[in-house]
């Protein structure tokens, strides 16, 4: 079997040590920094240091705990050639469509309004109620996730556009593609859910020129990665009285600091990145398989394209 | 066409005199207590004052603005051969799916946690995930909108079951039904969503007897009727640590007293009797039809049964 290091970073990967003997006991495991990963074969991470994964000269393949990769391809060190893997797990989908239809909920049925602003006044009054089917929702992201949320959001009545990169048709979804289908989408967002993934493209999209070109009172959702959001532009957004609220579920610097103005913000909810997490099952067995087709000289289970950076 | 008047209480109906003269011009409206409805055929109302329809000798059909009639019923002086109807609109149950799923949502993903509890003090931390189908929901009622809610939230994924007077089967949710079917249902609930009539069997039912058959630290949620609820009852069984918190949106006085314990306490999410409301156009066109239907001397529209009571 291949030699594995877990890296930690933000998050400390040694836990994950002995559930992975446990699925496979032939694993040769270390953990940085105590070994520094000369002899390294497979490195397990979410968020490496930058420039670490540059230095394991050993390396075949680089492997995510997470659906997004961003942490590993942000790292210029890294070898182009380089697999990189990353988890795909049902329990991704479900339980972020659960989180997503819970936010557009929160908006859709005015529960903003009665939760947190009305709520120390003690103040009774209904908010306007609106047929799903009448209610735009815009998709960012159709891919393993945000193509799941979007059918979720469908299902549920809503009215649902997407867009991706590439040309993607889902039955019930308005389908947009490249940059010029962004602002037909934005047009006609009430609620706009971000669900890409972290790339140059994509870093700072929900900024200043997206939100001008959303109608008045469209909210915000952001499950996909802290860096897509400029948290100035929301709030002046915010405060303006053009955007209505937003549901904010990662940050570039996670835990948000204490003393961030998001986390009194009237308007916005923040919530500690927990809209979907891979149920531990499929992450170890995911390592463990992909450990074997390193062993066998087979690509991975879920490779990442290096080519278009997600 | 018959005489009809509009008699407020809670609600001032007088707003829906020109809608319906717009919809049936015909009409022959008037409003209590301007005029005392000696001559009115059928009384249009939801909570009329106690002891008022009993005042009116020539009424041929009490016509509820809304799905529960107990406003009516509870009228002792209620002629017991009077036809009543209710209105049965499809934007009811839709929207009562909608507020039923957050509040599912908001307990089954831990948010109750992040949004109420944790928020002043600024916690980042993640509730545990777990899937839907292992989330066990029950569900007392399973009429109009109770039985189109167990389904939306079986479709979610969630393991429902359900409570009724009657058997009822409907696919994939664990029927139960009668007073020896109550107690298998409360020992497998871990969030309990009421959706019963009020009558005189089931009026109180959210108290203490029923909180101790559920599982420690399940929610309630309470979207029947107020007087459904026991507050003193769910308060000792909040703060003993046997319940884990409940969404309240309807209380025995609307709006709810300021002063009311309810408002404040830390694990209750007090809403403004907001659920589900009848789309104007089904309680217009549902009043002129059953109008219609009583000029022809022809049965109503939605009529309630008498002596079952709802
Ligand atoms: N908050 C949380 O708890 C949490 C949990 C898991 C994941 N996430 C985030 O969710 C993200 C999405 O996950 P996923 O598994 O659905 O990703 P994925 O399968 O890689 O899909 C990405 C989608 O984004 C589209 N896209 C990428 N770049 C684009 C661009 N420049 N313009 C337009 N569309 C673009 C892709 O278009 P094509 O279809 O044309 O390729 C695809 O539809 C992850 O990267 C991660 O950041 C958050
Ligand atoms: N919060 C809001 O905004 C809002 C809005 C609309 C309605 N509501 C409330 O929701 C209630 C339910 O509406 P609905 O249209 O679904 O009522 P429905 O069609 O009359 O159905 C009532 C259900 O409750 C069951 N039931 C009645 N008495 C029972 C008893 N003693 N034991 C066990 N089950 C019993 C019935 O059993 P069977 O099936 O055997 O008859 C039936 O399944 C309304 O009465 C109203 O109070 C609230």
């Amino acid at each position: 079997m291949p030699k594995l290091i877990l890296i930690g970073g933000i998050l400390d990967l040694g836990f994950m040590k002995a559930p992975l003997l446990a699925a496979e006991p032939r694993l040769d495991i270390t953990v940085w920094p105590e070994d520094d990963g000369a002899e390294a074969e497979i490195a397990v991470c979410w968020r490496p240091p930058a420039g670490l994964l540059g230095t394991m000269p050993k390396l075949k393949l680089v492997q995510s705990i997470a659906a997004g990769v961003d942490g590993v391809l942000n790292d210029a060190g890294l070898d182009p050639a380089l697999p990189v893997a990353r988890i795909v797990d049902d329990s991704l989908p479900a339980a972020m469509s659960e989180f997503v239809l819970w936010s557009v909920l929160w908006f859709h049925r005015g529960l903003d309004q009665v939760v947190l602003r009305d709520r120390p006044a003690i103040i009774w009054r209904r908010p306007p109620q609106q047929a799903a089917a009448d209610r735009r929702i815009g998709v960012l992201g159709l891919g393993e996730i945000g193509g799941r949320v979007a059918r979720a959001l469908s299902a549920q009545g809503f009215a649902v556009a997407g867009w991706s990169r590439t040309p993607r048709s889902l039955p019930g979804i308005t389908g947009h593609h490249g940059p010029e289908g962004l602002d037909a989408l934005l047009a006609e967002s009430e609620i706009l859910v971000n669900l890409l993934p972290l790339t140059p493209r994509t870093r700072g999209i929900l900024g200043a020129a997206t939100f001008a070109k959303l109608p008045r009172g469209a909210a915000v959702i952001n499950v996909g990665r802290g860096e897509h959001l400029v948290p100035e532009d929301l709030i002046a957004a915010l405060d303006s009285g053009h955007l209505r609220g937003a549901v904010l579920d990662v940050f570039a610097a996670e835990p948000l600091d204490p003393a961030h103005p998001l986390w009194t913000h009237p308007r916005v909810l923040v919530t500690p990145h927990m809209a979907a997490i891979a149920s531990d099952g499929a992450v170890i067995g995911q390592i463990v398989e992909n450990a074997w087709r390193t062993a066998c000289g087979r690509p991975p289970l879920n490779p990442v394209e290096r080519g278009r950076g997600y």
